[in-house]
């Protein structure tokens, strides 16, 4: 079944005249894409029928739900209580049918972000100060009309091939991003707490959040060490969230004290209905002229934020040390997101798309790990005390459960939590335990992130560094030089967030792209950029739908510079498989072409 | 300067008739411990102008003082106010002038115990019930005049000898004892901000709490870490208590919803004074005869407490991975807290004693380590892939400044503490602080605690299990079995602590020792008692002072049964550092005289 992708027919190098043009062959990446992905189709359901794809459903439904419910609370408190709880499952619930049954990469979970709801609430925002605040509902459906349509335009013209150019330098800023605004909602949804509740569930509060935090990252942790017998960790670790959902939300009942402190809980709704009193369909035709058009350079941005947010997370859920064999297809998907964006604007329910700091997170949990023993000779520097110790490390047993099984199972599971009964349970849930939910997924993506990784390298004492990091070969000074640029990109991102021109954050990320490709060329030496970046699309399963690899602008410059005899593509293979290192523990090989490079 | 005490004249082999018995030779203990220690006294002064006694100075002095505070706060609630804030930095200050200029140990620190706040309030209860509540000064003194006599008769009549019998197998579960009643002293404290205060100022006391813990775990933390140079983690790890007690304190005056919290403080009291309305002196002659008949068991009690408790706290304070190069002395000691329990009587003030958790806290605070460069080479279990990692390991850089200036600085300090303005200071500190020290202090005790160790070795699977470790040689059900006495003798200990019965803790305590030599060599084997128990007096500088190593009775056992052919002596040298381990990485090198013992 394990086909070499590295030669697929879709890619645009030794095209003459107008066969070069993406714009003049509409279609051709959405036709490789079906024609690449759907002999997989029926092995997609087949691959599906395993205890992985089972744990991997109740992962990833909680780390999607929780959030999702999270930032529903966060909008309707934002949008005068336009989106509720009803919006948003529905919303999560379209977005789990359409692309666990019809995408090219159904390990890319799609559902409500922190920055959908950033982006709904500064557009109510906008309506409120322009005096059309009942003009809400048709506004924000004609940008989602708008953002469909530059969604259906970006798919057909193959621009989706413009994301092999989007390298670390950008992808760690914006998850770095990401994360922090999820950290910055879950300290307001506290903050809420005493300002629409009382004194004392505001301090009961942060301890619930606080200790939710800790309960599932400790019971994360068990699967990372070496007790009890392997299948049982890795239940506790693989359980981890609704462990902690169910014992604090319970905890939050207990009589006497606690229950008397009238904490804050997620609103009750009537099942199926919206949360406004209105029909499902909003009458978007009966939006004046003049706003359809204001509507228009939102539905861009908005094609923007998704252009980059959801392909970005659907590298994040196939990334190279995941050994997949499946091929992507990101026209055909971001043709499909177009679907979803039009479907849920004209019904008036947050538009979902990939999730970011949760996207390896389904990949990881239908990944078969195995624990391994490592044996080391350890040796003082003086070298006379040598000791032998044992370790534990975990790998990857050779396979991913690549399937739409466990993503299929997750949208039935979001119908059924939009019944009735299942709405009675959710209300039983404190509004704090979903600050703790901000708290953890928003630190997923940090101890990974490049970023961090970088900022404790150039902290750490030279002499215990890793021998084999390639970074040893850079001065400090030039790491931390590099750390700035990306630290000012998310700075300038998190703060113009905390404004009215909050919808405008997607073009300070997408800005770090040509900075990357024109301007750090020309400051950093192509060494340095070769440790320090790499594209963020890395495996040819990925590249294939792209069109193939690109050639890095250091490369091409040198080659410029010299004449020619330099070869091209990317060479950065070893610091990329560093940046990810703090997740798991990568699966060594880099493949043959790299090596090659690394000689040349 | 280094001597060898395994050839100290004072021990009792050998001897016949009258000679052999320690009653019949009075002041002999004492006599050979001055003679032994006093040489050093200059060097004991010289040898305290470094860097470390000072930073070991400021950490023994907030991780003496807050727990005391911590503790006079509890017992003050629990006797009717009578000892306060100026009680406990009296008798701490007393403690430490004495101890720090004429004890034979001035490494080990004498304060507040949670347990002699246990003993007064148990007394205070029992005196409530018995209606002699007025009489409570009185008889507390008596109490105290008791104990102090039978401290002086242990001390002349050679009785610390017998502390070489204690091993680990008691020593552990009086240590996890201590630790979980720190810890729940701790939940107390907090129960009481809800009693007492408000419920915003319980649950923001639960917050500062548990972030207090969580900021010195962190902080101390740093300093395993490789990040920075050398001597800033090290500073940041010793002043983690003083930044995060400073930080919190700060933090629970932020004007606005948290100083309004009415969080319950620090009380604030007229320095000099006690605390109640009487004068220093307590007149004890006005107690009826009855009832000091009354307190001469309760007297006995507390002896048999501070036999254990002191004694063991000052081992734990000269443990055998530290490098000590000066001799104990236990009989002096044990006299100079008989004077202490004395003056602290008749003045009414808490009796101080050895503090366990924090027993190696002082000595390891003036141990110079040294991190070094490990080089390890990694074998994958299936031996191909192999990997050169470089890990931090910190070791003792061969000295521990061994002198009593830290402590005396403690003592001026604690001294300054008790002056007006500095109790002002205090006073600005919320209780809830107190409930995090609690929290971090137990918590000291229990990871590197040998129950705690053995549970996580029983639970881990085998495979990852280090190979040298002794308790390879033993089946996982035979170390439960171990395991079970040592957790009832905890179990039975904490609960009897619950009741009005709880001065008569140190029996049980007590009793695991004749429960260990009589009736653990009948169930367990030699083998297994040798892996898994050890004395807790392990190394010569120590046991010079108490007449050198005991024959274990599983050794007796086998000679007696065998015919005499196997030599005498402790031989588990191995395991008791095992034991250890959790705390800081042993330093190796076992004793030559195991060695031999371990061929025969």
């Amino acid at each position: 079944m394990s086909e070499d992708f590295s030669k697929d027919p879709y890619n645009w190098d030794n095209l003459q005249g107008w066969r070069s043009y993406r714009a003049a062959r509409p279609f051709r990446g959405i036709y490789y894409d079906i024609r690449r992905r759907l002999p997989y189709y029926w092995s997609d359901i087949k691959d599906g029928f395993n205890y992985r794809t089972f744990a991997g459903t109740i992962r990833i439904f909680f780390v999607n739900l929780l959030p999702a419910i999270a930032f529903e609370l966060d909008m309707e408190r934002n949008t005068g209580g336009y989106f509720g709880i009803n919006e948003a499952l529905f919303s999560s619930a379209l977005a789990a049918v359409v692309f666990s049954t019809m995408s090219c990469q159904p390990l890319t979970v799609v559902g409500i972000t922190g920055l959908i709801s950033l982006f709904n609430y500064t557009i109510y925002h906008i309506a409120v100060q322009q005096g059309i605040r009942e003009l809400y509902p048709q506004l924000i459906a004609w940008v989602s009309i708008w953002a469909a349509i530059t969604h259906w335009l970006t798919a057909i013209f193959n621009w989706c091939d413009y994301m092999r150019y989007i390298t670390d330098f950008s992808s760690n800023s914006f998850g770095m991003y990401v994360s922090i605004i999820y950290i910055i909602k879950g300290v307001e949804e506290l903050v809420d707490q005493f300002n629409s509740g009382s004194l004392p569930g505001g301090y009961l509060s942060i301890v619930i959040a606080l200790s939710y935090w800790f309960t599932v990252q400790a019971l994360e942790g068990v699967g990372d060490t070496s007790l009890f017998r392997p299948w049982i960790r890795k239940s506790i670790a693989d359980y981890a969230y609704p462990i902690a959902t169910i014992f604090w939300t319970g905890f939050s009942h207990i009589p006497g004290r606690i229950e008397n402190t009238d904490l804050l809980r997620v609103p009750h709704t009537r099942a199926f209905y919206p949360t406004v009193d209105r029909p499902w369909l909003v009458d978007f035709w009966n939006l004046p002229v003049k706003w359809v058009f204001v509507a228009l350079p939102m539905g861009i941005l908005l094609t923007l934020l998704f252009y980059y947010d959801h392909n970005v997370s659907s590298l994040g859920a196939q990334e190279k040390r995941f050994p997949l064999k499946k091929p992507a297809g990101f026209h055909w998907d971001f043709f499909l997101l177009g679907c979803t964006c039009f479907i849920a604007g004209i019904i008036g329910i947050p538009l979902p798309n990939g999730l970011v700091p949760q996207a390896p997170v389904h990949t990881d949990s239908c990944t078969e790990y195995t624990d391994r023993l490592v044996t080391s000779k350890e040796k003082d520097d003086d070298g006379d005390a040598e000791e032998i110790k044992h370790n534990k490390k975990t790998i990857i047993a050779a396979w991913v459960a690549e399937q739409r099984v466990s993503h299929f199972l997750m949208a039935l599971m979001f119908i059924g939590t939009m019944t009735g009964p299942l709405l009675v349970v959710l209300h039983t849930m404190p509004r704090a335990l979903f600050s703790g939910v901000f708290f953890v997924v928003g630190w997923l993506g940090i101890p990974g992130n490049g970023i961090a990784q970088n900022i404790l390298y150039i902290l750490s004492e030279t002499r215990f560094r890793d021998p084999q990091d390639p970074r040893q070969q850079l001065s400090r000074w030039r790491i931390a030089y590099y750390l700035l640029f990306q630290i000012l990109g998310v700075g300038f991102s998190v703060a113009i967030s905390q404004t009215i021109g909050a919808i405008g954050f997607p073009v300070i990320i997408v800005a770090l792209i040509p900075l990357r490709w024109v301007v750090m060329p020309r400051i950093f030496t192509k060494p340095e950029l070769q440790v320090l970046d790499a594209p963020t699309a890395d495996s040819h399963v990925v590249l294939a739908s792209m069109g193939g690899k690109p050639e890095m602008p250091e490369i091409t410059r040198e080659r410029r510079t010299r004449g020619g005899d330099v070869e091209s593509g990317e060479s950065s293979g070893v610091s990329s498989g560093v940046m990810h290192e703090g997740m798991r523990s990568r699966d060594g090989g880099e493949e043959k072409e790299d090596e090659e490079e690394g000689k040349s």
